[in-house]
């Protein structure tokens, strides 16, 4: 099959085996999405060897269980090892053994299958698009949030980062509170107030120091390592910093902000799929706006050095 | 009076001004305890200029509160503004405008004399001796991560570090749940058992190997810099780690570690002096064994010197 495949650099293979795993569901990729940590792999993060992508809609070609054949689907990245506790409460998200699609020890979604165990597919429903599918992983990461960290609408919330990532959390959010968006490009933070965001301020020192200990909680999604430092300008003595962005570089923090002014640092990373269909469903968002460029997988290193602009939002590979 | 004063440098002063605020109480210093913070206000830490020190017994000699004079007391360290949100609700640890005795614009304990609030004062039991006393903003210090994460008996909990603080998370805590003190100097570990410690273990890679995402809860109490990463190691995932140490430098951080493995962060400051008295009251402690060294303010420049070794635990500066 096609496929692009890491090993050190980023390939384009016509002739990849098809990935099968015994008791695993085979998927045909429909479409697939690069999202930063993909652009941390291809640097040579986590030392991941295989075939990068995590984000994708799927149709479901072969399957041990018959219900699933033929179904649009997209997938749970995390697939736990089946025994251990976590795994058994239903919760692979953190089982010490767990694979990752795409991210750890098991080939990913940039390629014209994958495959994945059945559990991990969720049919989508069919008033949800392909284009908007893509978005349930990074979306159900978005809504991961409210699971973690009580919010309500007395909060005053700031989101750090005008990215992809930060517009999933303007969705997930904006219903909860009033959101303040803070950014670096006047484009994105006009989208990000298009999806409900109350207030956008330029990432800018002298408009910064006016909202210095404003907000009760601040979401750092901007993808930058200085984006811890200008959270924890802008958040309130006692307040909460939730950090959804992976970079993979160490960051020089002032630890004693955090002591003296006792925040909460809450890490989050995979959220629930149901939950982000769930919102899919109930409001439906046009999500096309997040889409920067469609290229087929042939294209794929090209897509890579797209995403990696700083202006550009989602780049999609089409498979079909 | 004779005092500490630092202003770039420390020196030791015979005829420093009796600092005298309106409707406040004069306090004469009975015995005042050395504690990192000090060490780095002396190195020029937030630019604190005039007398450090803030953890104290006293007897207040004049008091606008006649129900105060003569009554041996400890003082809270925060002074609020009075008219803010916070200080209207009894709490001006976080004031904006706040004044922090020996720390940050008022000036402290090394000293015959200091003023304070007397809203900040306490009447120390006559059960508590001196020495006890003097541990009593430090351990409330220790006490206010129970106020703070929700900590109970099912969960595993570990100390970095061996210090003095470290000493009295260990007795804060002892009581809600089974201990591993996780430090570098033996002496000092058997110390956190007689405290009350389950276990111990030498800060050494081959031993922390071996717990390795083992805690439900860390307690970073070190003092060192690497003191984090050290408790990102050994925390489980979704575990919390409770920072207390300040020191004022940056600290490289992995934060994907954090975001990963979802790890919530809590800065842990001053916590409630009733708490930590009622703690000394109904659970009396021998705490002398904390007290390295005892020297007249006279010394006080040999006493920073020695406060700033490794083996060394409190150094006490004795007035009288």
């Amino acid at each position: 099959m096609k496929a692009l495949t890491f090993s050190g650099d980023l390939r384009f293979e016509r002739n990849a085996s098809v990935p099968r795993r015994e008791d695993e569901a085979l998927v045909q990729v429909i479409c697939a999405g690069i999202c930063n940590t993909d652009l941390e792999i291809v640097k040579g993060y986590a030392g991941f060897h295989g075939i990068p992508g995590h984000e994708f809609v799927g149709r479901v070609v072969e399957s041990p269980d018959p219900l699933l054949m033929e179904k649009r689907v997209v997938g749970e990245i995390n697939a736990g090892c089946g025994r251990c506790e976590l795994c058994l409460l239903g919760d692979p998200r953190h089982c010490a053994d767990r694979t990752v699609l795409g991210i750890k020890g098991r080939d990913g979604a940039f390629a014209e299958f994958l495959s994945l165990p059945t559990r991990n597919l969720i049919e989508v429903p069919s008033s949800v698009s392909d284009d908007a599918a893509l978005f349930v992983e990074p979306l159900a990461a978005a809504c991961n949030i409210l699971e973690q960290v009580e919010i309500t609408s007395a909060d005053a919330v700031a989101v750090i980062g005008d990215g992809k990532l930060a517009q999933l959390v303007v969705i997930a959010l904006a219903r909860t509170s009033l959101l303040t968006v803070i950014g670096r490009h006047r484009e994105k933070l006009e989208l990000a107030q298009s999806f409900g965001a109350h207030r956008v301020l330029l990432d800018e020192p002298s408009l910064l120091s006016e909202c210095s200990a404003s907000f009760d909680v601040v979401i750092e999604a901007s993808g930058s390592p200085s984006g811890l430092a200008t959270a924890l300008s802008v958040v309130k003595p006692r307040g909460r910093v939730v950090l959804k962005s992976t970079h993979h570089q160490t960051t020089p923090v002032e630890l004693s902000q955090i002591v003296v002014n006792e925040v909460t640092i809450v890490g989050s990373r995979c959220g629930r799929f149901r939950s982000a269909l769930d919102l899919l469903v109930s409001n439906p968002i046009d999500l096309s706006a997040l889409i920067s460029q469609r290229l087929a997988l042939e294209e794929g290193l090209r897509a890579f050095e797209e995403a990696a602009a700083p202006q550009c939002l989602k780049v999609v590979l089409q498979m079909e």
